[in-house]
């Protein structure tokens, strides 16, 4: 099983993920990372969910994420885990390089 | 602009469109309806969101929606009519055509 | 039925569309025009299709396409009509405007 | 580097991908394996291509397809190798797969 990420860890991805934020634990719930996008329209916006998807399957780790129109909103937690693990934040990273290129 | 549905349309939804749920007006927000679907993986959900997101284009409406793994909710309403109309309709049925190919 | 392009309208293409090549009928084949592409990976190549299909379905209009890895190559032609229509022009534009987007 | 299948293995192939066609090598052309699908409409095929793009990327090991409307032809090889091998092989079961679903 994937370990959770440390408090240090957790610390830290303010610096390696700075367009994602942090959502605490809540009763109920892991602990999670969290970005909105916004694109030009729908089909900007559908690309780039089609990518997602992509790097989602090549990675075996898949977002919770919401679409209304221009925007798109990923969730990344690690349910078997309980929360915030390494897979997401690679999972992460991969989904900033895509909005760099 | 499109026309909100009357009370006697809302209520013939239920025999329409027996999937979905009628999802009463809350404070700030619309009246709307909402369907969940299951599939067998990532996969499969990610291949009906592709052809829903062709069907959204096409009607040019298009809908408020989450995906986690093997899961789908779609929620429709009409933000510019500040409620469901028929442009929901058409498209709920267009959906549920999908579902049953 | 859709009318095929006037020769005029057919030398204005070079124009229009400079980024498109006038194919030539050739033998059982109507005139067509053809536009390649070529993406940093398949990511990018996959997500501009996915564009391209949404482009496609909200025209009512389909293009003959092929994909290798980060290359697409783009034909359209309007097979009803026996040859290039106003509506292949129209989805060439699209097509062009993703592409700068 | 990926082996190229034997012959034994290469005609193992008619049992085990009956419904793939063996392409074989042409003047500067690798041997590679076939198969065409015929869908309801564009969506549909589309739908499917997504999942196609989905298993390649998971794959790491990407078609030459191409598709007009409602027809898919996928035609695998392994450009490293020069030929067919076993990840041909692969991506066609998975595919297969797909289409029993």
């Amino acid at each position: 099983m994937v370990a959770r990420l440390t408090d240090a860890e957790r610390a830290a991805l303010a610096v390696s993920l700075p367009r994602w934020t942090l959502v605490p634990a809540a009763a109920g719930q892991a602990d999670a990372i969290r970005r909105r996008f916004a694109f030009a329209d729908f089909s900007a916006a559908f690309g780039f969910m089609a990518r997602v998807a992509l790097l989602a399957e090549q990675q075996g780790h898949h977002p919770d994420w919401s679409n209304v129109w221009n925007r798109v909103e990923i969730t990344l937690s690690t349910h078997d885990a309980g929360g915030l693990t390494a897979q997401d934040v690679r999972l992460a990273q991969a989904i900033d390089r895509l909005d760099q290129a």
